[in-house]
């Protein structure tokens, strides 16, 4: 047996106005009704892998050892990516292999497992629904100390997109969004350890042709006045306004590129 | 005492912007606060019965026996609709008389009482709250094991609306759509094995003056081309869109017809 | 050790498009992973302190004594406001101290501890997510028996914002709308006990020149007809229309006046 936590998080894209995540949970329980479930979210835009992806790699580390977390936001569901199994030092991760894991793994080393033993699944006629029939019941068992390896083959090459990596051209760090909180918070991918390495003076930060020269260390600094930058809860480079949201005054996008203008001595 | 899995699922039209949902949490657990609750849905259109009918109808099965499934879409509250514990082979549902349990009582036998036993009850001044007052009270008192008969008498006659049946008019089957999922699939009445009984050989699916003429076996599988149709998850045709919305794309909505062409001699 | 029901209720303006309440409800079970999460609603409007501290007066009560109610809806984060825990005679509330009592408060004795020991709390670089670093992590340590006062000094002083009286003006009561339900329901600050002590005999409610002369006992007897009045599940003064929405017919919003005129002769 598994060490375990008993708990099982669920992040999904399957919405509010479905029996989805209802007949998910019912299997689960099914299987062990002593199993805990936490809601994440189930407000995923729909296919938004990307953003599952994110929004995991923040919040899997809080929760305690052993914790299985449940992702399905699967656009090619019943096709050929896999079904999986991955783990980490303390986490468990079930999920389509399609992505999910490149922020994690891009942090932490993650070793995968394919969701193949039959014993562990339903088996439906049709496979309109492997939430219900794959990913619910993998979890279920595992969340209950079933061993990864006893649900099928390792494997070595699990998906991972290529997140955009920061740019440094002599003077300037090329970024880019990653997100945008529902504050309109912009959440760029300049994390604050990189940051540090390369900017010893701080001059501006661009982003649609608009100059941000200001680096709060909390929101309610940013009281008087326009755009601030500041370092998320994440450790992110963010750009923020005082109780506005930032995105729409800055008009930027997930993927657009931010630039951060420094001085190299200090 | 009667076989209970100390589980209470809730579904409702309460949505988020409301304390009712936390009421009657609070109210669940200050009567037995070891009851757990899984939330399905509160996202139900406001006072739309059959919706939440035909949710209830997918995912009730799944969870382990002696679950109690909560239900409060509740249009008529404080008239003359009774509060009612219905009774399945497994399961038990407290939800208002209005409707709610046709889906169900389409497919297994169902008993039904009335609740009207005060012992179980909050009675306050008005009535404008029965979710609060009556719906989980009934069910947390259920839930921790008290009988269904000592709620109140047994009634013969719950309310159950005529379910769309689907029609044979010589080589076509007349069917109805029930439901628009999330990601925009068209999930109809004719299920998968009226259809075999009578579709020896498929021709044609007929809406809104399109043709659609594959019947797929996975999502990934209409990949290629246009509109198919599907078996989906509760066994129902369905019409799909690759990753993208057949209700738009068809100009579907609930409600209306579909045709599907066939030869009896296979 | 204080009496705790082990229980965290969470009301948050996080919405479902990020991972705050994910991260929240890791750090709380990592804490201690036997606690007990309930979601009340992650939909508060950004930084509406109001509706907040609205919903919380209504839905605390109902939840076993020594339950812990968290609140994080924070427009000044990181700022001079304090962190703190409210004690009530049955029940813990952890919140930032920017008037979300208030509605409380206005009801029943409050006591108020800031929150600043560090041996309970998570300390980051940056101040942008107390959710995470200061409120989930005080309310664990508080389910899990820790006494309030080890948390901080006793403060004396908590924000209360003014709530909106109901003024009498010879044969007049003048009381406001202090929230909009999701069914349109328009709920007034015009309590029953203060309606009756005034009101001898009920003449008609004015709102936006819009006369309404009849006070019904449920929704369903207002089944007839167009706006009537009721008192709700809070005992609190309602407008509502037959399966319409009020606020919509009427035109009403939140802080709009309501005139009851009335006979102080019976």
């Amino acid at each position: 047996m598994n060490k375990v936590s008993g708990i099982i998080s669920l992040l999904t894209d399957f919405g509010e106005e479905d029996h989805y995540v209802g007949t998910m949970k019912g299997v689960i329980l099914g299987i062990n009704p002593s199993l805990r479930l936490v809601d994440i979210t189930h407000n995923i835009p729909p296919h938004d892998i990307y953003q599952a992806s994110y929004l995991l790699s923040c919040y899997y580390r809080y929760f305690p050892p052993g914790t299985v977390h449940l992702v399905v936001v699967d656009p090619g569901v019943g096709g050929k990516r896999k079904p999986i199994i991955a783990v980490t030092g303390s986490y468990y991760f079930v999920l389509p292999d399609n992505g999910l894991l490149s922020f994690i793994s891009a942090r932490e080393k993650v070793r995968a497992f394919e969701i193949r033993k039959e014993k562990y699944l339903i088996t439906p006629r049709g496979a309109t629904f492997q939430g219900r029939d794959v990913f619910a019941p993998a979890a279920a068992h595992l969340a209950s100390g079933v061993s990864p390896r006893l649900f099928g083959p390792k494997i070595s090459d699990f998906v991972e997109f290529s997140l955009p990596k920061v740019e440094v051209m002599g003077d300037v760090l090329i970024g880019e969004v990653i997100h945008i909180d529902r504050f309109g918070n912009v959440v760029t991918n300049i994390d604050f350890s990189f940051f540090k390495r390369y900017v010893k003076k701080f001059i501006a930060i661009e982003v649609n042709k608009r100059k941000i020269t200001e680096i709060k260390k909390s929101y309610e600094e940013g009281k008087e006045g326009g755009p601030f930058a500041i370092f998320g809860s994440s450790d992110y480079l963010e750009l923020s306004v005082y109780q506005r949201r930032a995105d729409e005054l800055l008009s930027v996008r997930r993927g657009d590129k931010i630039l951060v203008y420094f001085n190299k001595n200090q």
